[in-house]
């Protein structure tokens, strides 16, 4: 389902009861979500989750990046409906991307299937894996994620008000996760080809829109703001300088 | 497909030929095998990847118990054919169980699928289980395993001589794995129910046929030799004391 700027990248209740069909078995969201860093709000959520078991169909949140929010803290979908499903891990907000280890909260009467697919496809979470997660979970290690959250909306605030400067439009504000997406359109029509370029030009590594899907992927590109503000800094010099050199 | 002691628990390449249909796409199998302790020997290997490649299939070989045979190196498969896949894991031989670390042995040409399948089912395996099961191939790493081996060797040969004299009947000795498979069929008519009185009342753990699959599952139980040999005898003792005590 492609969803644009004018719905702020997340989709609505009313898109999604449009593109229902009698194959349709459930809907799959992120929020935050990834690349567009978009937010489904409490009102939104509710509708969709009203829509979809109405339907008949079961809701899957993915909500990875639920803890990364520029401002306010976000509701998990998890308990709110025996229809509701959601994933989540310790790759983000816990820092622990390479542990593997994360969590689905499913109605009971899912575990039957749940438990097939687990005991199929993995048998359980790496051991060690478990351990530093239950050690992301202390209130020390809290405190640095937290510290670690203010410092990515600080990246992010400073990219959003960089980017226009340089060309790049964004027509929606992206309110967590850790990336901006950017309409390109203006610097270039095929985003592509002007991410190879930048990265062999200026150095600079940028995600063209098509990495994510196939809704007008040559007008995008996503920054990620993983890396720290004088980096990034150091980036936009960068693309100003290859951008002004552009005839 | 069903295999009994007559081929010693494990599937000939002519069963295998008798068996194949149109919607066959691959055999799967394992050596040595759980529950059984079944090898393939090499020339029952080299017949059946010859048959499947002959039939247009896959083979797609469980080596997880490679590592741990009573004598003698088992050969693998991996590299036997553009049709032979081999699945392995540092979980038996090396006994990092909880690492949830493993590896494929696939031709060139299956690379486009396990990319697409390992991207969805879980990227990458865990960075602190790749750091372990690195150091699980170090020389001394290795000599403690082939220690362990030696010492599961023993332990199997302590069972398949006790258990005799108490009734149950080892028609294949077992080669590989750490599992004794045995006929209890002159001691119960009903091996679920069997393991859960010897658990109950000689505080002793079976496992039950009924675990495996469903040739006759009702004669069969498996004995683990993952105790150290003090417990094994102490097992046996408590088995004989509660057998004898039976009308």
């Amino acid at each position: 389902m492609n969803v644009n700027a004018d719905t702020a990248f997340q989709p609505t209740a009313q898109q999604i009861r449009q593109q229902w069909s009698d194959h349709t078995a459930a809907v799959m969201l992120a929020s935050p979500a990834n690349p567009t860093g978009a937010v489904l709000d409490q009102g939104q959520l509710t509708e969709i989750i009203a829509v979809v078991g109405e339907l008949g169909g079961n809701l899957v949140m993915d909500e990875i990046y639920i803890g990364l929010t520029r401002n306010g803290q976000l509701q998990s979908a998890a308990g709110r409906g025996e229809h509701v499903l959601v994933v989540n891990s310790f790759s983000k907000y816990h820092g622990l991307t390479g542990l593997r280890t994360g969590w689905l909260v499913a109605p009971q009467k899912t575990m039957p299937v749940a438990e097939k697919l687990a005991q199929n496809l993995f048998l359980s979470a790496s051991t060690l894996g478990q351990a530093g997660a239950l050690s992301a979970l202390s209130d020390e290690a809290i405190a640095i994620f937290e510290q670690r959250r203010r410092e990515i909306a600080r990246r992010m605030d400073y990219l959003m008000e960089a980017l226009p400067g340089l060309g790049f439009v964004l027509p929606v504000k992206p309110r967590g996760a850790f990336y901006v997406y950017a309409d390109c359109s203006g610097l270039t029509r095929d985003s592509f080809s002007f991410c190879d370029e930048v990265l062999e030009q200026a150095g600079v590594v940028i995600t063209p829109g098509r990495d994510f899907g196939d809704n007008q992927p040559e007008r995008h590109v996503r920054f990620s703001c993983t890396s720290d503000i004088q980096q990034l800094k150091a980036g936009v010099q960068r693309l100003q300088a290859y951008l002004s050199s552009c005839p």
